[in-house]
């Protein structure tokens, strides 16, 4: 079974359940509405050595930040502010003390920088690789609230960023170059969360994610969670230094957000957006009927067989 | 470093940071008001193969029901409601599809009497063991949440359940006798979840946690939490069958209650607890002005050495 046909049985598996107020599985964060017009939000992201990292090509400390660099991702594609951490980490005994310290160090400085508490987890041994999980918990007013089942005919997709940098990172890892920029940038991601929750705030933003697997992949599951389909212009694909279009669309770990945006709103939102950022909104294509994703080069349809990332 | 000098040393790093509204680390589970009079709770469990569970000892299906009721009983032990979990687990490629759909159900049946949803989560392979988080959340009025820091010299000490049950079993299983009656409690705890909700209703209850580690460990807690003392009369340990005193005083995950109450109206809490779930609460000491927990036998002091458990 693939991890998603796993996370699809579980969903049917726990359907009739009463759901206490908590929207189902399915977006970035599940929502729970606490009254006074706010809502918390809750996410969780499981790391495993030798899957999602390799000891020696990443120091404890750049660990460290991005494990809670891609929880705060998935608060801020909510539109939320993220607020509180549960850390579980279970080490090995050749990665305790020295190698724990320097870990934690990390984890603070990039809670220190998005101002989150870590509101409790777990240590214990490992009697084989590490292991890490964060549980990442957010707030945002209602109507701030970003999902991916709001994309509609016509909405503008944007990227709120260039894309395969982490992916061209990667390929340097494995070929043995740990020290260029972009392997940089893939052992250490900037959450876009003061990005998020700005974006959060614009009603003329429609559906948002982050972009962890791929633009081929992650683009799908708002369609198919909108019920739409899309067209996206590869020549407008935004691909970083050192990327190339096809990598900009499948590789994955960027960390930058994807949303749509309604059509009437949609240039006013990026020109706001540069003059609080400074950067571009990438926009890349349109929200269609659908059903599916059409990718387009010189406006033309052509059948790229591009799917997202796999974790090595 | 042990595992609770890891966990002062990270207290220390975080203190400076701002709480967004969350009480520190050092409960059951951490506590967040959000408004009306009602507070969420917080709480991660992390299990690892080999060192909290052995694959061989226990089914898939007992697995998934205990990694969820350990979560359950730090809930309750806040006199709160357990509303949902967010579970992340690591399959090794001989545990994927039948094992990790067994573990499932064994996950939901126990969703499904608490009445507790599945709000995510994460699902990933791993390159060696299974390890397994659970973050559960929890509701309460605030008036209802019980604390550890909340023992008052005088009170009475009392345990919800009789203890030693699960030592028992896990000495069995280790022997290789996995079909006792004591080694299914170990494998499959019941979290006092209706139990807790219950005292964290009463206003005479003060200080409450649940016994994961041992009464000779988890008293002094609260001990420390509460800045007092504690006599603990051996004999009226309420040892289960088939455990001694030392066993019902050290070995861990029996998940029973231990609280503390005012004694003035300790005797009636005790009368009405037995008519609310058809068990006694029993009284085991008393909280002292302190310091530390001194064990009675007949009345007189006796050096103990007595601590709690250590995970295989």
């Amino acid at each position: 079974m693939t991890e998603f046909g796993f996370i699809d049985s579980i969903k049917t598996l726990f359907a009739p359940l009463p759901d206490n107020g908590f929207e189902g599985i399915g977006d970035d964060c599940s929502v729970l509405s606490v009254g006074g017009g706010e809502s918390l939000v809750f996410t969780a992201d499981l790391l495993t050595e030798g899957v999602h990292f390799l000891r020696t090509a990443t120091s404890p400390r750049e660990l460290g930040r991005k494990s809670l660099a891609v929880n705060l991702s998935d608060v801020a594609a909510m539109g939320a502010r993220p607020v509180a951490t549960l850390l579980s980490i279970a080490l090995p005994a050749d990665a305790a003390d020295a190698w724990a310290a320097e870990f934690m160090l990390g984890y603070r400085e990039l809670s220190e920088e998005f101002g989150v508490t870590l509101a409790g987890g777990d240590t214990t041994r490992s009697l084989s690789g590490l292991t890490i999980n964060v549980t990442a918990i957010g707030r945002a007013a209602d109507a701030h609230l970003k999902r991916r089942s709001d994309a509609r005919p016509g909405d503008v997709i944007f990227t709120a960023g260039e894309l395969g940098t982490s992916g061209a990172g990667l390929q340097d890892i494995l070929a043995g170059r740990c020290d260029t920029p972009a392997a940089a940038v893939h052992r250490n991601p900037q959450p876009q969360v003061a990005e998020g929750i700005w974006l959060g705030s614009r009603p003329e933003v429609r559906a948002m994610m982050d972009l962890s697997d791929g633009l081929a992949s992650d683009l799908k599951h708002i369609l198919d969670r909108s019920g739409v389909g899309a067209e996206v212009a590869v020549e407008q694909i935004p691909a970083a230094p050192g990327a190339d279009i096809r990598m900009a669309a499948c590789s994955g770990e960027d960390y930058k957000l994807l949303l749509t945006a309604a059509p009437e709103a949609a240039e006013r939102l990026a020109a706001d957006f540069r003059i609080r950022f400074g950067t571009p909104l990438h926009p890349i294509g349109r929200i269609t009927s659908g059903p599916g994703l059409v990718w387009l080069r010189n406006g033309k349809p052509e059948p790229l067989d591009w799917h997202g990332f796999e974790h090595y």
